[in-house]
């Protein structure tokens, strides 16, 4: 099997054809008619920058927003674009204010990134981080939503809790876990980093204070394109992590929210302005749209851990149901490499004798090492065999 | 006179040939080489962005630091790259501390956005924000320093201060600045969005404590490309406003500073990966490099000035040594339309009757109006003839 062996809707994408590519999960990967409608959007703004970034860019990005909030089935009017998921979180944790004693919560398996925002904020504040630690491997969705509003209570101000766990590829209940907090009088900040165009959202009926997610990962739109949505009763006083020129605009045909999260200075808005372009291009791949892809998704990285479990046999940890399009599997512990150049030598293996890119994860607590596998359109049965079968091989 | 009358190097920018584009100055213009070698980093990362952004990346950020701090005389120690200066400013304000009672300087010309950033990190700390105003027209460079030392006292724990005022474009004595503050114990955050390109620069000999500065202004890089500089003094606990991975890692080949600001979350780096083709690129244009570039830019500015002001009838508002490559006059005080939605009529009939894209600044002391001219290796002195006539005409 080779790269001519790919699903025919492989060709969209530009990726190295000597590279199995199995993580899409990392960073995303964009599609050429994605690519060239951002470059057109490059070329209108150097033809004539100060027309479109002053006076053409922010019916644009109106467009993209409305665009995104009705697949997201969210409110246009608490949408901000942002670089990445990490930036949303670190947004909200810099905007909100803690007090000495207020407790804010998290799980061990929150994004390392975001466990590095917590900590600051709370130190900064003298506040409380505590984190929860979820099961891996586990049996039941109920033992993560269990876990998590058992440690809310009433100094608890905020949670932030990831809707796809990294490490692990867990999709959570989210809506669960949201009502369960709310219940509590905790407000939540979901980390959607990997959700959209992964698992079916509507941000107005899960009703989270604050959702972030990234749109280069599983939409694959262009690098740098992302969403902090919040709720119209967090609005208010909300401050985005760079001030500009919003701040003290005179203008009241739009909230100061919008008015403030649409400029923080001059950037590249192009891939934020090509979300719609890649929302229609990765529907049009299948007759039954984004929820054919979504369940292609689904039952190719099932099908790819099956296979994995098998070669290293173990049985899958964690219920199909938690699954969407990342799924990860434990291998045996292995000791860590000297820091910090460290890189699990499975995975340079892999790559180096495989050519196949999949990430090996560390993990504090027990297994201790984690394979994560993605499944993205292009990809194909065999090239997780491959996997399987490179598994097998001791060294 | 058409297009086909702009210098010859004018070609390597793709700017609408129908629009006489003597705005410069509010968002640069990236010509083809440098926009090309972006498009290459681009194609590069999305062969394989694992590869590249986790395992090229760090590599090819540190070759552009290193070239872009041999052109500002930095410490690439001291270098990281943010999307624009405005950034760079929120940056240094939010990972300060101030207590209340500590008082924050800067004048009544620094740039809006960031003084809606000082306004924020003030009121939230209850800091007291001290406003210098900077006289204009002016006859000497020495009024300008004076009075911003003449504020500086031992309750000030930072003074923000702009190289090149925004809406005059006046070159302020930075050195004697930075050594009268130094003197009184006053650390200085230099706003230098437009100074690299426009004005030489030697950040080390300058010794301010904080200097951040745009790339896609003067030195013509793509969109999104400028940097924040940090004295050796002051990187210790300097926090960037995205808290990522950087912060927990256990690498020690690098500091703590490079690697809380080199890695931010995911986003397109390439504006600042072509930061070395612009630098390059620019210099090659004539035979005597960045010198005879930026003397050009300068006697082009002052002429379109002088043809301007005789137009108007008017004396130059400042000395000729406090001038780059930007100009200001002022104009009569007009009547402000209704808000929000104002735009200085006079503007409006240039870019519409006379297709000048130019910017008028509206200011709240007298003059209350003023026209600011750029001027890029594009433009041509007949440019400015065009809108000196067109400003003859009184509708």
């Amino acid at each position: 099997m080779s790269s001519e062996d790919l699903p025919e809707v492989a060709r969209h994408w530009t990726l190295d054809p000597e590279v199995i590519f199995l993580n899409h999960g990392s960073f995303g990967a964009c599609p050429r008619p994605v690519l060239a409608a951002q470059s057109r959007f490059r070329e209108r703004m150097e033809s004539q920058p100060v027309r479109f970034l002053q006076r053409e860019l922010e019916h644009e990005l109106d467009l993209a927003r409305i665009e995104l909030s009705r697949f997201l089935g969210a409110d246009p009017e608490g949408l901000a674009f942002v670089s990445n998921a990490t930036t949303g979180v670190n947004t909200v944790l810099r905007s909100l204010e803690f007090e000495p004693g207020d407790r804010i919560l998290t799980t061990d398996q929150a994004y390392n990134a975001c466990k590095n925002a917590l900590d600051y904020v709370a130190e900064r504040s003298s506040a409380e981080l505590l984190i929860v630690p979820l099961p891996f491997p586990l049996n039941s969705v109920e033992e993560v939503s269990a876990a998590i509003l058992a440690a809310a209570d009433e100094r608890t101000k905020l949670a932030l809790i990831d809707h796809i766990t990294s490490p692990t590829g867990l999709v959570l209940p989210m809506s669960a876990i949201v009502d369960g907090l709310e219940e509590r009088g905790v407000d939540c900040l979901v980390d959607g980093a990997h959700a959209p165009g992964m698992v079916d959202l509507n941000l107005n009926e899960l009703g989270a204070a604050y959702y972030t997610g990234n749109c280069h990962k599983w939409l694959c739109a262009p690098k740098g394109s992302a969403f902090l949505h919040v709720r119209a009763d967090r609005r208010e006083g909300f401050r985005p992590l760079v001030i500009s020129h919003g701040a003290n605009s005179p203008r009241e045909d739009r909230s100061r929210y919008l008015l403030e999260s649409g400029w923080t200075g001059t950037s590249d808005p192009s891939a934020w302005l090509s979300i719609p372009k890649a929302l229609e291009f990765m529907s049009s791949l299948f007759p039954g749209g984004w929820s054919e892809l979504k369940t292609r998704n689904r039952e190719l990285v099932l099908e790819g851990r099956r296979r994995i479990c098998e070669a290293l046999e173990i049985d899958a940890p964690c219920p199909d149901q938690m699954i969407g399009s990342l799924a990860a599997v434990p291998l045996d512990a292995a000791q860590r490499g000297p820091e910090p150049l460290f890189e699990d030598p499975l995975q340079v293996r892999l790559r180096e004798h495989h050519r196949i890119e999949v990430p090996i994860m560390h993990w504090p607590a027990p297994p201790s090492r984690l394979l994560r596998i993605s499944a993205q359109v292009y990809n194909a049965e065999w090239q997780y065999e491959r996997l399987a079968a490179a598994l097998r091989q001791k060294s």
